[in-house]
């Protein structure tokens, strides 16, 4: 029995997609959408569609950071269950040959997804045959827990290589943070245009990690808030409103190199040219959101929900003028508002790049939706988080606290992005 | 404080998509995908996508059963909480006019999502402020006990109009049902290419049924499979094989005369040009599947995984030899065959609409992923769906059961389509 149709011989997405190149793919896809005018039988344009594209792996900074944010998030947070240093380079280095691959829209493995021996499982799991690369970034994050035992001992001979920042996250007012959906040793963010591509990426990389470390938690995400790019239209949470209009964009050189990586003084050295992640799992509770007014709503948010301009006027972009006043006399901008205390002004200018998606879950015991925001961030330094979450948190600050609670939390080191031919965290183990 | 911007009115979809009509539209979705070349500067052609269109709501048929599978799927099911016969009428009435309207990209009431009294909640919850209709149906079917109760007391005065097809669901060797993922008085199913556009559907709908309907269980699903058009490459799902190749396709119409819409013949007459929907949540053992040989896993199919071609030969679409042999002179279609035992051929020839999507819900508690196929069909008679999964079910059978499991069912009557002033189920109350 052959491995395939007779010839021999695997399919792979290379060759599914390589043979007629890009024209042919975006053709493909407007061939596909093309089904809903069904009495037109004319070929369809040919066009590139942006979103089916590869990003580059390759980089002083890891892809999935500063690229612009694609519309679909699968995360994954793992625990090592290997103690051995050999062990883990291996897994870092099987981990980034695979991410490479499934990145430029290939298979995981030299011989496609169904090459090989028809005897053994195959190299690749099969879903993503025929999807286009669809964007696909794949970023890790190092925990404490990597580096560091229960008992503070280092883990894999890494010791005096654990960030002094890569601390325990403080805990804030109102947390109510479920252990089994916080921390891990190990996350991974796939981020792409098409679900099954960034979970294909997630569950080929846990495939390979099998015997090394296991699934701690993971999280399906989509809708794009909050907005990274200046070319794209701010997206909007499950509240309804904007989010991610003040966020710091990929195209502000100067505010990403002062705020999202981290530099030679910082310290430590493997980390240079990485980045922070902070992630927050963010209930919401939907349906007493949507029995709240307008006016609350947007007294709340401290910004409208139709154009998401501030409620001291103008457009979305307009500056918020903290001293303006209604026409009662009260700050037009709440005090306890969500703009407000998180804004750089009132922080010490701390800002984040933040990069979260809208989840449902589905729905709880209650009959109630099982939705919110993971929330995903990249900083310099986890205290710019700190300060801006200790602004929020808790009933008597933020006045969104009544209609959030945060459920899952992690705080993951990023290291620097690999060259040809090196692997994730090369410099731990130099 | 005005309700919006200081100009008094609300910023509807309707009014941010009619401005500038379907060609800004599309070219809006290609400037946002423009910033991954963020070099390039030059306008983004202009180019109608057609995964933004709308889907008309009025026929003689729902919209959802034949309309060719969207991407994404956001599945809900409801218990009716009231016992009020108008109160009934007046939920189904309202969610027609919002089903009408959210297909159409509009915002749900009157008014515009954040129009009306500043003081009052808004009509629409906004998060779909701003997206193309993307292809949104919305499709409704009635489970048993909207027409009996437990006791078999007629409800809401529907005496005598229960299909006598819409029985329990027989009990299936292998099942593994949760009650709570089971059943349910009414089914909502809304696709959309965009999943912010599914849930958004969904969320109005289930907040409009607040204090007469509750939501049991909701589903997420992306992948669309299986594939319905002939216009389709087929999908794939998690266990990375081709899905729906032999599908009814929604161009057959010969086909779906006769095996999807209940004819006069069929009765009840409230019920002629409608379907009947069966759902199944069927968890898939992802890690033990990926375990498996490419020859256990295409014996276990009976396809290859490659093309999707039948094991006897030939490309996906090839017809299937279930006479061949192979080499060693066995039979190349194993007896036990996923691909032999669902075929009409061994089932009297009874065939399906499937209409279903991939899941991950993340991960269960034991690390592994929770994930696996969220079957839909739609059929004349649900003893379609019974005569073929009495084939499959059990052990002795389907090889497939040695990695998946049945965890939820349900069973609804899908009433036929509105015109532009009816709605849902109106036959049911003449």
């Amino acid at each position: 029995m052959s491995a395939d149709d007779g010839a021999g011989r695997g399919l792979s997405r290379r060759r599914l997609l390589g043979a007629a190149g890009l024209g042919a793919l975006a053709a493909g896809t407007a061939g596909a959408g093309a089904g809903y005018a069904m009495a037109d039988t004319s070929p369809p344009p040919v066009v590139v569609d942006p979103d089916a594209l590869p990003i580059r792996f390759e980089g002083v900074h890891q892809a999935g950071i500063v690229t612009p944010s694609q519309d679909r998030l699968y995360f994954v947070a793992l625990d090592l269950t290997t103690e051995d240093r050999n062990s883990l380079i291996a897994l870092l280095k099987q981990w980034t040959v695979a991410a490479r691959q499934m990145t430029q829209g290939n298979d995981v493995g030299e011989m496609g997804a169904v090459g090989g021996s028809p005897y053994s499982p195959p190299e690749d799991t099969g879903e993503a045959l025929g999807l286009p690369p669809s964007g696909l970034t794949i970023t890790i994050g190092f925990g404490r827990g990597m580096f560091v035992d229960d008992k503070g001992k280092a883990r894999f001979g890494l010791d005096g290589l654990l960030p002094d920042r890569l601390t325990d996250m403080p805990s804030f007012s109102g947390d109510r943070l479920d252990d089994a959906l916080s921390g891990g040793d190990i996350a991974i963010q796939a981020c792409a245009n098409d679900p099954q591509v960034a979970v294909h990426a997630v569950r080929n990389l846990v495939r390979i990690a099998f015997g090394r470390a296991s699934v701690r938690y993971s999280q399906m995400g989509f809708g794009r808030t909050s907005s990274t790019s200046s070319a794209q239209v701010t997206a909007r949470n499950l509240f309804g409103f904007k989010d991610g209009t003040n966020n710091i964009k990929v195209e502000e050189k100067k505010a990403v190199d002062d705020f999202v990586w981290v530099h030679q003084e910082d310290g430590p050295a493997w980390l240079v040219g990485g980045s922070y992640l902070v992630t927050r799992k963010i209930d919401m509770r939907i349906e007493t959101w949507d029995r709240e007014s307008l006016t609350g709503q947007q007294a709340i948010m401290g910004r409208t929900k139709g154009s998401g301009g501030p409620m001291s006027g103008g457009d979305e972009f307009a500056a918020i003028d903290f001293d303006a006043t209604n026409e009662d006399g009260e700050p037009a901008i709440d005090l306890k508002s969500h703009v407000r205390l998180a804004h750089p002004d009132f922080n010490n200018g701390a800002k984040l790049l933040r990069r979260g998606y809208n989840f449902v879950d589905g729905s709880n015991g209650l009959g109630q939706l099982s939705a919110g925001l993971f929330f995903i961030s990249y900083q310099r330094d986890p205290a710019q988080f700190v300060q801006i979450q200790r602004s929020l948190a808790g009933l008597n600050n933020d006045l969104l606290n009544e209609y959030i609670v945060h459920v899952g939390s992690g705080l993951f080191a990023c290291p620097p992005g690999v060259g040809p031919t090196g692997y994730w965290g090369e410099k731990l183990f130099a």
